[in-house]
């Protein structure tokens, strides 16, 4: 479906992944609509050329003339916007979203959608340390990965679909997973690491410690600076993933804590052995 | 006495640091010398003008010679080379060194050295992932921290002597802390970062997890390509003060965790605020 530009797509959520999306797609030459909250992304967006036509209200026309509907929101505003409006939807349309946790939203979304509308969950994995349309870019995929999470409710076809619009939006790389494979992922590759830089920088509070510091420390806490209303949500809905992360995290701390205690020289550094062999893989190839 | 450029100075250890040193210093005219244990690495910085004398030999005139004598060696090799060797070095020289620990090896230097020898210590904070003399260059410590570490036992003309060293190398940042205060910064900044990258990095083994890594696991594990031998002598030179930051740490972590478990929203954003406003001093001025 999506090769076929005839067909109209609309972005619920214009913020900076729903404007990088809009930004590449009408260049593809669909036409491209948006609803979202703020008057101001929508005037930006028009004035720039990023869209074809946006709304901050519920526009029926806008919503059911759409084929394909991409939602860019925050998971609970995603769930209450199926719960609310999906009697808006075109019959046949298909929806997908850019949400970071999946087991807990696919399935809820899934089992309460019209049967004539199907959804297919991916996650983009891409972001900056700024938001909104205004930072929106049509570079901002190269290099990263686009993971399509189908259930046994999707057809080959949508997920075929949604596969095809990973590639056209420039990611490197796309591929399926299910959705408690994904949440494992996150859950140690991106929510692990953002609950131990939130961590590290709350955890000692001494004075003037910024004075001394270093690019370790510096790389270790960049994505301290966090959004909290985003990632407290994301934590909750992704928690028995994370949970286990966490538990394995501990864990491993705790042997480490325990062999410098006793100072088990050769413990250590069969550990930091195993930690470079293992940090080779994940270099940027 | 440093300004005074027809003094002598004797690198011992002729690595990354050492090299880096020896380069900046000889072209401010000193006569350089140095000794280390590989010829090739002599034999290099003569090829490349960094010294002007070096040998792998214990050479009484070249060390005898020295007014100013700075070890750049690992913490148990320099505590060794100052109880064996110390009777070789000139009387009213001044000695540095590098370590990146100071409790466990300043004031053993001190309490065993000659009455007529001092000894000033001092912490570059710099590095990189590379080692070796051949690596050394001139640009190291532009924007890094020179820690001089005094005790009871400093003469305020070393101090000075010391810090000037500090300036002339290209430091930015050129102060004194106690050897306690020193310790505990660098087990919080850089020795705890440091545990928590190699346990990020080995407490995972799940199979294909660098397909999908992004940035922000990519930074907290740059520091997980460690050298075994360096650190794990480092974390237990250092063993008291790294505790109780790793405490620290998992007490915070456990705090996040239990949170999680029960799905305090408003504590997990109050944290993640304070680390937001707490990591924005971190940032490079």
């Amino acid at each position: 479906m999506i090769v076929d530009v005839r067909k109209k797509i609309l972005i619920v959520g214009l913020g900076l992944l729903g404007g990088s999306y809009a930004k590449i797609l009408k260049r593809f030459g669909f036409h491209v609509s948006a609803i979202t909250k703020e008057q101001s992304s929508i005037d930006y967006a028009m004035k720039e050329n990023i869209i074809d036509e946006g709304t901050t209200a519920l526009d029926k026309r806008i919503i059911g003339d759409a084929d394909l509907v991409i939602f860019a929101l925050y998971p609970h505003v995603f769930v209450e916007w199926i719960e609310q409006n999906q009697g808006l939807l075109k019959s046949g349309a298909l929806i997908t979203d850019v949400t970071g946790v999946k087991g807990s939203i696919v399935y809820k979304i899934q089992d309460m959608l019209r049967s004539d509308v199907e959804f297919i969950a991916a996650h983009p994995m891409a972001g900056r340390e700024v938001s909104g349309v205004e930072n929106s870019t049509d570079k901002m995929f190269a290099g990263a990965n686009y993971i399509v999470t189908p259930t046994d409710k999707n057809t080959a076809e949508a997920i075929g679909t949604c596969m095809e619009l990973g590639r056209l939006l420039g990611f490197s790389n796309v591929v399926t997973l299910s959705p408690e494979e994904h949440d494992e992922m996150i859950g140690f590759l991106s929510q692990l690491t953002h609950c131990i830089a939130v961590t590290l920088m709350t955890c000692n509070d001494k004075e003037d410690m910024e004075k001394f510091t270093g690019d370790s420390f510096r790389d270790l806490t960049r994505i301290a600076r966090i959004n909290d209303l985003m990632w407290s949500e994301l934590f909750v809905a992704n928690k028995s993933a994370l949970l286990q992360q966490m538990n394995l995290f501990i864990d491993k701390f705790n042997e480490l804590k325990a062999m410098l205690e006793v100072e088990d020289i050769d413990g250590m550094r069969e550990m930091m052995r195993r930690s470079t062999e293992r940090r080779a893989l994940f270099d940027k190839k």
